[in-house]
């Protein structure tokens, strides 16, 4: 069969620990864009980091507490955000956790890569 | 006040009707990419087409019908999609209707430029 060329992204089959306890990320990485869903237990920080890939964030359930620039602001499901590249940023999940979909352009692939394992394909 | 390099995005404010009939479009554009919002009726048809900037998809909720290079596959709640750019593709809300998120980059504003309207800053 021709390949058809569209990705189908299932996110659940993606998981894998990020490199923050309390976090995991499923990615899926494009040619001019990446994209991320976070899954944050209550209370996972996300210390300040920066890279220049620009971001754009979706709280998709519960809520994040947002703080760019010394100012905090909290997100809940449904609102959206966006932060230039190379401006620092940090976040953290608040009481009941938090699902975020994340885009970088360009592509930004935050997990470290995946260790080969004997035996999946 | 100093100004905070991040832009919240509270999509209902920035919700306006899409050119295609029974959709609407909420739209974020930055330097990298862009991200819109769209509410599909049931069954509103999104007819073929295509452009040079890669395009990622996630349903929030209902669900979508994709079709891409002849092969049509239906998306619901909580999965996405990658389409490469200047690949053709067509879409079409199901019976209950479809809330979509895409990201695109470069950035692309899918919307004819807004008509200013006296009165509102």
């Amino acid at each position: 069969m021709a390949e058809v060329p569209v990705e189908i992204i299932d996110w659940a089959r993606r998981e894998r620990p990020a490199p923050l306890a309390g976090i995991t990320a499923a990615v899926a990485v494009g040619a001019q864009l990446s994209a991320v869903r976070y899954t944050l237990d209550a209370d996972a920080p996300v210390p300040e980091h920066s890279h220049p890939n620009e971001e754009f964030g979706q709280i998709l359930r519960g809520s994040l507490e947002l703080r760019v620039a010394g100012r905090t602001r909290v997100l809940r499901a449904g609102e959206a955000f966006l932060v230039p590249g190379g401006v620092p940023h940090a976040a953290r999940a608040l009481d009941e956790g938090c699902e975020l979909l994340e885009c970088y352009a360009p592509p930004r692939d935050p997990l470290p890569p995946a260790t080969p394992s004997g035996g999946s394909s």
